[in-house]
Parts: C-alpha cells; sequence; structure tokens
C-alpha cells in the first residue's frame, strides 16, 4: 500500500480527480478463503509485483486499469488472474468517461483487491460490494488513516459535494485587518505574505467578497517574493451583487475570473464543484469570511497574527451568529507556525461527537 | 561573575531591591594599573575567593557589605586590603537603611572592582565614580546580558520609577474575550488558566478595574490546580472611581487589597512602586488594559488565545488611539507555547530606534 499511496502522488494534485495509486501483487496470498486471506498462518511464499499505475488526471484511465494494462502489456493477457490488486481508493463502480474499475478487475481475473479509502462519491461507491459478489476477497481499509490524509481536499470535497474551504485571514495581535481608516500595509511581514501566496498557488480557487475588490483592487495571482507570477494560478472568484468594474485587476488576472452576483455561498461552492475545483481559497474581507464561518462551510482556518496592536472598529472577523458562550465555533489547531516576526495558525473546525437522545441507540 | 549570580539568585525575587551577589577574589589581578587588569599578560597567579555575600532583601546589608563581613569574620580585619570585589551590580552610591557600598568598598581598601550592570538609581548611581575617585581599578559590563535579564523587573522599576507591568487577556482566535451576551466561561482551558495563576503568584500586584469586580466578583487570588493558594498572593488593586462593595470577593483576599479612586494610571504606579512593588500584573478588563496600552504603560503581554470563534461586539482590547497602520503598537514575540489547546504569546513593546532631525546629531 505504501508503493501504491507513492504512485498515487503521481497524479494531479488539483481538479475533480483523485489522486490514486494501484499494484498487481502476484497470487491471492491466501490458502482457503478470504477469512485467513492476511492470516499469520499463511505458507505462501512473498508475492511479488507484477505491475503498477496510477491515475493520471479526468479522461485519463484509473489507477486499477492502468495497472491492469501494463500487466497484460508485460505478460500478456490472462497474466491479472488470480492476482492481488492493492490500490489506495476503493475501485469505483460507475461508468465516467472510463468505465468502472470494479468490472475491469473482474474481468482480468484478479483474486483478492485490497484497498484503503471508501469511495465517498454517491455515484461512484459500491465497487467493493460488486467485486464481492464477483466472488473476490476485498480487505478495505490499510493505511487508511495515511491514505486519508494524502487524499485531503479531494475527499472533503467528494464527500461533501463542494470544494475544501479554506478561510484565510491576516490580522493583528488584537484581532484587527486594518487600522480606523482602513489602512492595512503592512500588518503581516513578507514571510506571512509569500506564505499566503504559495497556498494560494496551491488552491484550485480564490475567493472574494465584491468589499474587497472595490477597496483594493486586487490582482488575485499568485506570486513569488520576486512578484513574479508561480507556475499554478487559482481562478479568481468574486462574490457579491455589486458589479466589478471592468479596469478593476481581477479581469487581468491569467485565469478568467468568475463572478457571482449573490449572497448565497452554498450555491457559489456547488457551481465550483461542477467546474472541478476542489479548493477554494476564501481571502477576504471580513463580511464573506464571517458569512463562511456563520454558514458552517469552513473545512480549515489560516489566521496569521502580527505582533502589533490596532484597536478599532476594524476586525479581521465580523459577526459569526454566536450569541452566548456555548454557542461558540471551537476549532482544533493542526499548526502552529512563526514566518518572520508573524504567526500563523492552521486551524480546523472541531468535530464534536453527538450524543444521541434516542433510548436504547 | 557567575558565581556572583548565583550567589544574587539567593536573594527575594520580589519588592524594593534587586537581588545582588558579591565575590571576594585575592589581589587585584593586576601588574601595573587598570589598563592592563584583564589584558593577556597578566602573569600573577589563579585569584582564590576569599568570601561571598548576597543581599537579603530590604534593611539588611548590601551584597559587597555582606561579602566583606563574611571576610572579615573569617580572616580578621584588613583581608580585604588589595582584593577584588566582583559584584552583579554597580555598587550604590547612597546612604539608605545601609550606608553606600561604595564607600565600604573604598574603607576596606578594595583595590579593584568588577560589576555587572550599571545602577538605574537616581539617588543611588554613581558608585563607579566615587570608586575611581579614591583610585580604585573600576570594570563594569562583564557578563552584562545575564545580568540585565536575570534583575529583569527590578530593573525596570528601578529605570522607570514604576512597577515592571504585564498586561494579560484571554482570547479567542478572533479577538473576542466574551460571547455577545457576555458569558466567558471558559474561552480558555485547564492548562492555560493554571499558567495565569502561576504568573499571578509571582507577581507582587494583580491590578483590575472596576467594571471587572462589579461584573465578576473575582478573588484575585493565586491558586493551582486544586484551587489552593498558592504560598504567595499578589496584592490586589482596584482602579476606578466606581466602590467596591462591602460583600466583594476581593475584600476577603490574604492580601489587603488597594482601591484607587482615580483614572490616572501613571500615579497609581507610581504609588505602588513606592509601596515596593516592583511588579504589577493588570488582568482586565478590555477598558483597563487598553488604557494601559493606550498610555505606553506596558512592559509585557500574555495574550492567551484559545481556538475558537465568537465574533460580536466584546474585544478583548477596545480602542488604543491609533488612527492609521503608521500609528499600530509593534511588538516583539518573545515567546510562543501551546498550553494545552491554547496558544500563548509573549511579547514585549518593539524598541524602534528613533532618528534625530537635528543636523549634525
Ligand atoms: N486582513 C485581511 O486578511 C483582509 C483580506 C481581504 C480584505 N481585507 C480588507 O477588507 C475590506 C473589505 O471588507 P468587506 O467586508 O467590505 O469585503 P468583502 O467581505 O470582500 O465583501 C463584502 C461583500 O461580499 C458580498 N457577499 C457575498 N456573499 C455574501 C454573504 N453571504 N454575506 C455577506 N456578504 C456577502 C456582499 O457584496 P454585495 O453587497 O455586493 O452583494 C458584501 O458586501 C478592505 O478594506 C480590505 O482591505 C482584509
Ligand atoms: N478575557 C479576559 O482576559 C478578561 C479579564 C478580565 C475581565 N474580563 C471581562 O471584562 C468585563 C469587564 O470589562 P470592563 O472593561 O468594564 O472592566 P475593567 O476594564 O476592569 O474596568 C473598567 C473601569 O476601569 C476604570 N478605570 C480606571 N482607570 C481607567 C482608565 N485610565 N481608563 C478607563 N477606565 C479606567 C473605570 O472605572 P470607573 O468608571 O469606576 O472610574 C472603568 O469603567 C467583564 O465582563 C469581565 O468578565 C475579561
Amino acid at each position: 500500500m505504501r508503493r501504491a499511496l507513492m504512485l498515487a502522488a503521481n497524479g494531479p494534485a488539483t481538479g475533480v480527480n483523485p489522486r490514486v495509486g494501484c499494484v498487481i501483487l502476484s497470487g491471492p496470498n491466501t490458502t482457503s478463503g478470504p477469512n485467513t486471506a492476511s492470516g499469520p498462518n499463511s505458507a505462501n511464499a512473498e508475492p511479488i509485483v507484477l505491475a503498477e499505475g496510477w491515475h493520471r488526471g479526468s479522461g485519463t484511465p484509473h489507477a486499477e486499469v492502468d495497472a491492469l494494462s501494463n500487466l497484460v502489456a508485460r505478460l500478456g493477457p490472462g497474466a491479472a488472474r488470480g492476482a492481488t490488486a492493492v490500490v489506495t481508493l476503493e475501485p469505483c463502480n460507475h461508468t465516467g468517461r472510463t468505465g468502472p474499475c470494479a468490472e475491469a478487475l473482474i474481468a482480468a481475473g484478479i483474486a483478492r483487491v485490497v484497498y484503503a479509502v471508501a469511495d465517498p462519491g454517491s455515484h461512484s461507491s459500491g465497487g467493493a460490494e460488486t467485486l464481492r459478489a464477483a466472488g473476490i476477497t476485498v480487505q478495505g481499509g490499510l493505511l487508511a488513516r495515511e491514505s486519508t490524509d494524502f487524499l485531503g481536499d479531494w475527499l472533503v470535497a467528494a464527500r461533501l459535494g463542494r470544494p475544501f474551504v479554506t478561510v484565510k485571514w491576516a490580522a493583528s495581535l488584537d484581532g484587527r485587518a486594518a487600522a480606523r481608516d482602513g489602512s492595512s500595509q503592512w500588518i503581516t511581514g513578507g514571510p506571512a505574505r509569500l506564505d499566503v501566496h504559495r497556498r494560494r498557488g496551491a488552491a484550485d480557487a480564490i475567493v472574494v467578497g465584491t468589499g474587497t475588490v472595490l477597496a483594493d483592487d486586487p490582482s488575485l495571482t499568485a506570486r513569488d517574493a520576486a512578484g513574479d507570477l508561480l507556475p499554478a494560478q487559482p481562478i479568481p472568484v468574486v462574490v457579491g451583487r455589486r458589479a466589478t468594474p471592468d479596469a478593476a485587476a481581477v479581469r487581468r488576472h491569467p485565469q478568467p475570473a468568475l463572478f457571482y452576483a449573490t449572497d448565497d455561498l452554498a450555491a457559489v461552492l456547488a457551481d465550483l464543484a461542477t467546474r472541478g475545483i476542489r479548493s477554494a481559497f476564501v481571502e477576504g474581507g471580513p463580511t464573506l469570511a464571517s458569512a463562511f464561518v456563520a454558514a458552517g462551510l469552513v473545512d480549515e482556518y489560516l489566521v496569521y497574527l502580527a505582533p502589533t496592536l490596532l484597536g478599532g472598529p476594524r476586525l479581521a472577523l465580523g459577526d459569526i451568529g454566536v450569541d452566548t458562550i456555548s454557542g461558540q465555533r471551537r476549532l482544533t489547531i493542526d499548526h502552529l507556525e512563526r514566518l518572520g516576526d508573524d504567526v500563523l495558525i492552521v486551524a480546523r473546525p472541531r468535530i464534536v461527537a453527538t450524543t444521541s437522545t434516542t433510548k436504547g441507540a
């Protein structure tokens, strides 16, 4: 499975499709059936790697199909008969631009399938059942944690049917995004701003409100320390009813901007998902950020805190619909880092276990 | 000098007087005068320790006098003649409850004095000059940084004529001290609250505004995890014109509380200094904390940030008189720490080099 994960890493980190790797091993490594498949009593020889494959992005073969065709190219038709396929994601069950992988594995005569993470898609899941129904030994959950972390935003996007949403803000130690008169250059220093650009470049889309466009006319590009464009540029997305001026910098972005004249954030995200955008980097301002928080649509927070005090009314986060302490939005800090003079806190919503009040449940 | 610093550490960490240590060594360790005193050409034998001493607090002998009397007790009168005194703080020049140390060293016949940190007091400084005028070789600045750090709040208090002021607040990641309805229990967790109590116990005084007393009726004691009183308790100080109710918990504090019916914070601090209070721990609320910041009376910030979002109007810090970004109060982060789920940021005002606009200056 570790090898399969390494292969998966060759795939594309953005876009609609996940990064998946597959290794085909000799033999099912089992003597008498599913129950002893991974038992210590197996006296079989060490399995050997017959073929490998990975998914290269939308429209290209899935990892399992890629590995099977590499196997046939190497050892000829029928070579997969009785072999084991180790794959990082549950083989898909639906026919997209490519046929379902579950069918391909069955047709090739694979005897055993080991996968890490269950397919979260409502259309594509069910592969394991299809395989089992065809008499194949199926084992899920191997290296599940590593594989879940590796799939990251794709998995969230697939589960929720919307992009993975990161909300970023930069603030003084007392939580202000600007001084009283609106001036804010600079609160954070060079290393923090560079970190923001690097993360922008890793996102599929960068989202701002019309307020920020009208106030700052930002270019919304991802740039390096010299101010030059990074290779990958997020698609700029502007949300709000007010019009963006024809001369706005965002209209000269290397990626054509998307404009949504609405305040329905869930609808915006759903539309972005259909465009293959699996990660959205929300960069403000305070009104839009607060609306995302209030709507419960945030998967990750990036808070850049500068060692400075500003006081005054310009808060990095406004009202988020919390009235009393029991309604607070608890987070978990994933990562704490000093960036030059500043501090970066990376946090995500705390998953609260809900206790059922139904008797006996 | 390292030995002298170790001796100094035996002294009291709170109160009007500093912790000072003194070691008396044989010989001036010099062949022909001040310029070669510490030169590599000195062919003298290794100096040996003749006596040691330290200051035990207000009204007791200073470190030099303590060391000299230990020397006399051990080796008889005249034993200090031609010897070297190594002392962590410049010998004092004024007559307080004890005579000036400079005179005592001269009278004892000391030939050479080495000290770490210059005496910052306006009444007590000038000891080095007095010693030099008496023909003694004087060298200052040895291990100055370590000794300055060691003297800590005493040195700040002595230089500024007021206690060292620490302002603490606890806030959500978006800078709120409470939810909209004022509820705030709890934002930070147990480890952070325990840290606050430990630091309270290390301060001479704990300062709050009448707003906090009237809203929360806090006990202002320093307690351990079990809720029991720590050995050292800060003197509670309440600032503001409104009266504190007779039944207020602060009136049952193990230390009699001080009440200042004023908003003149500099005057409050000056009075605290005359009472021997050299460190003040300002614990709120937002109005008082902001007033300390606005007045430029803060030496250290303790910001406990909890991974939670509250939004709304109850800010940990209110207005501090900053209108535009160039007026921001920049800080330097001294220390960043995770305390349970929370983050503690310890910062102090950034010392900005002022460039003179006077021609040729
Ligand atoms: N410190 C930072 O990290 C940071 C980052 C970015 C910006 N800023 C600062 O923020 C300021 C702009 O603040 P802002 O709050 O006005 O800008 P904003 O949040 O970018 O835009 C606010 C606008 O977003 C639109 N919007 C879309 N969906 C919404 C929803 N669900 N709820 C509410 N509004 C929604 C509304 O536009 P319509 O009214 O047009 O419908 C609203 O007026 C600028 O001064 C900028 O410098 C700071
Ligand atoms: N999160 C935290 O770390 C923390 C810590 C402590 C308190 N709190 C919360 O803070 C709330 C109380 O807030 P608060 O701001 O009203 O309390 P506060 O800051 O303790 O008290 C404000 C009062 O301080 C007096 N004062 C003295 N010198 C002043 C000056 N130079 N400028 C202005 N005022 C001065 C004034 O009293 P007079 O009007 O009587 O003259 C003023 O009304 C409570 O709800 C409490 O729970 C939070």
